[in-house]
């Protein structure tokens, strides 16, 4: 992608626009739940109680509208050529654009009575982190929640698109290691390749959520709630319909789950080949394998303490086990035990997984599987190294030499995540926060997982955390869902060198 | 330095022989206070109350005398070509085995009751990291404490030696960056090289120590006092004779010791230079720019913070700030005040200071302020290669470019330092400890601070630490003070592998 020498502010305009045209289009699909589940679904919310037909109709129409004015507002002729300056401004403004217009409803039903905590719950929807600020989830009208679910949804499928068609054009954080897979019709045309990628990779987000549903429903979900639940798998997000999140559902839509916050979390280019029936490829795939086998060795250590220490049922261990494991680990955050009251320091575990994170090009958060095999390997070698300083030694992944210039982006994009992590936690702890908390915070909303640890934990939500800590999480929800470089580079002074 | 195919491990018994005489030698130093301290010096410990003549005697002799059996048992034509591989194993072995002898007298004695608890308290002073088990300091005799501070001194003389002499040959965590500054007289030849470099930071380091000595006496401390402070202080180590630490001297003590270990936290080649009058290229030296700055910037908040807050008499902030402050990023752990009580956050700029450290080729421990400032400067340029990905853009310290394979182990360091922290606390806290004293245990030992967060704050100790977690811990103090390569390189196989 080329460096623009000046800075195309019309086009940016434009895709803003037709971002919140699309938005507003995507807040209509709520409509029919709010009509299903209301007595008086036409009735006014400022007028008595909490309704949300009308507060969602508006909220779209004036999105909508607004995305109008700024697609006409670039003018006329407005030149096609995207560099990559665009393309950084435009990924971290659209995130934040769309949430500002997306809390909308919830403020004007009158079901969240700040902005901050309707912005905060918005961008926590659609970064898939799922933090939320709602104390009785259940007394929330049914077509704001189906929304709140959606903008999960549309994360998940922005975020797919960004780290296998956008960012690696961007050349963030590495990510050139994860496209080769995907051949698109015309590898050396930007345009056409990203869409032609982008489309197949819907597919397959949407087909996923298909089945996912159905699979739902089949254990006694309805639409709704199927469809809401799906959301929040599929995108790794976890916002659930019900207080407490999915521990009062069968062991069978627990499974369920599971299984699909497993798929969520994986490489959505490894879907591709599993449809054409290229399992070699998959199995030579070493992010894969190693996601999976963490995620086996973390259950079987929690199964078995469970077991002999809690003298828990070995079923239901295993469940919470592998369902708290996967959920931790793809950054999804739905919850059905609370980790925090585990005997020992099983917890301990949970949080080492937050900083692990899901597959690159999954929908999952956090810091990824494949950057700590990168990291790890490159530290072993550097034993060897030591040994042998006069041999070159290139760190291998998936069987092939890895570049340097790769390793070093990575190895950056670790520091610059632990000195976030840190500052993030000083800035929770100056707001009054204690250690745990402050720090459970900070990696649940930079790792866009949800719950944390402290008084964050799997049991509570962040209705305490003072206004001002809420943006600045809403901040670093961003800056976690965007890889940091993307937000970061913004703040570069070269970036806006000419 | 060569990597010998055969290991010599004549070469390893005969130097690790020398070291024992030696120690044997140091264990001596402390008699002349056990008998004048003394009412009764020659009587013995196991009959009477604490004693402290006999055994620190008979564990010099004992000691020495097994250096000599080592000296000799190395056979008669002991080949003369040390290797990097010797290098790696002596140094690793020579810090545990001092340990273990060291330990002798503490037992013997009485004073201390269990060894592991003996041998946790001598590598903490050998390592310079000050962590303490004893819970009455003031109540164990003085010719023991004398050996005790006598630790610190041996093992801060080691490491300026390793650091600025041996571990640049090996090769170990980018510190070939620190020699440059002093020329040996034959460059080309390790031998002689090592020898002088040697000779001219001990004369800095002894002269360092005897001006410390007298301006604290001049301060109104005894010769015991005023050595045992200076030891502490010009090692970064920690252990004072006062169950209060420094909090109960002068505040011309406390701004004397605060010098101090300025100075000792400064790399000694510094001083060489200072000492023939070149401010021009300490002037030019960005660690010691950028380690004075942070000093500076954290002391004028926690000044101005307890100031406003606490309503503290402004000297008294300034004081007990900037003594803290110095403290912790010098790893030294002397004590004025007890910054877990201090309001707001400020506690946790301290917890921050402890992940800084020292500079290198001083005898201050924990990652060092240069490897800080090469990743810091390696992750702005990261933003710079994404913008330019053509160029070339090397880091650059003090003005010259930084090798890549440098910043390759720097980055390395990080990460297994990070690791091992993450592990560390993950053990302490199967322990049974909460989780600031887990986080607090590990990095105060594995940093070669002394005091943590948690249960081993500022007023607290390690005696309460389960004996498997002490021994846990005093690996971690190896570790952090051999620069973590130097000893896990023996636990990989390509070291062993002919």
């Amino acid at each position: 992608m080329p460096w623009s020498k000046k800075l195309n502010i019309e086009i940016i305009l434009r895709i803003i626009g037709i971002l919140l045209m699309i938005e507003g289009f995507f807040l209509l699909t709520a409509l029919p739940f709010s009509i299903y589940y209301s007595e008086d679904p036409f009735g006014w919310a400022l007028l008595d109680g909490v309704h949300d037909f009308w507060p969602l109709l508006l909220s779209a129409l004036f999105t909508s509208l607004i995305g109008i004015f700024l697609y006409f507002a670039a003018g006329k002729d407005v030149k096609k050529n995207l560099g990559k300056r665009e393309g950084y401004i435009i990924v971290s403004i659209a995130w934040i654009v769309i949430s500002v217009f997306g809390a909308i409803p919830f403020v004007l039903s009158g079901s969240v009575t700040s902005y901050t905590d309707a912005f905060f719950e918005t961008i926590s929807g659609f970064t898939t982190t799922g933090a939320s600020i709602l104390n009785n989830i259940e007394g929330v009208p049914k077509g704001l929640l189906f929304w709140r679910s959606m903008t999960h949804w549309i994360g998940g499928m922005g975020i797919i698109v960004l780290s296998l068609a956008i960012l690696p054009f961007l050349g963030i954080g590495g990510m050139q290691l994860f496209i080769a897979e995907v051949p698109g019709p015309t590898p050396d045309k930007l345009h056409p390749r990203i869409t032609a990628t982008a489309k197949r990779l819907w597919g397959i987000y949407v087909m996923l959520t298909i089945v996912e549903t159905g699979l739902l429903m089949l254990g006694g979900m309805n639409l709704f709630d199927g469809l809401c639940h799906a959301f929040g798998t599929m995108a790794t997000g976890g916002f659930s319909t019900r207080n407490t999140s999915i521990a009062g559902f069968s062991p069978y839509i627990q499974y369920v789950i599971t299984v699909f916050m497993i798929l969520a979390g994986t490489n959505f280019t490894l879907h591709y080949l599993a449809l054409h029936g290229k399992f070699k490829d998959i199995r030579k795939n070493e992010e894969f394998k190693y996601f999976i086998f963490i995620i086996l060795v973390a259950t079987l250590i929690i199964t078995v303490s469970l077991i002999v220490i809690d003298q828990m049922h070995p079923e239901t261990a295993f469940r919470d086990s592998i369902f708290t494991v996967v959920s931790i680990i793809t950054t999804t955050g739905f919850v059905t035990a609370d980790y925090l009251f585990w005997p020992g320091a099983l917890w301990f575990i949970i949080f080492g997984l937050m900083f692990v994170g899901g597959s690159a090009g999954s929908t999952g958060g956090g810091i990824k599987v494949v950057r700590h095999l990168l990291l790890f390997k490159n530290s072993l070698l550097e034993f060897k190294r030591q040994v042998h300083p006069q041999a070159v030694l290139p760190v291998r992944m998936s069987g092939k030499p890895v570049s340097q210039d790769i390793i070093f982006n990575v190895l950056a994009f670790f520091l610059i995540y632990f000195i976030i992590f840190a500052i993030g936690t000083f800035v929770m702890s100056l707001m009054g926060l204690d250690f745990e908390t402050a720090i459970g915070t900070t990696i649940a909303t930079l790792g866009n997982i949800g719950p944390g640890i402290g008084h964050v934990g799997p049991v509570d939500n962040y209705s305490a955390i003072p206004a001002i800590g809420k943006w600045f999480l809403s901040f670093l929800m961003l800056l976690g869902r965007l890889e940091l470089f993307t937000v970061l580079i913004l703040f570069s002074p070269a970036f806006w060198k000419r």
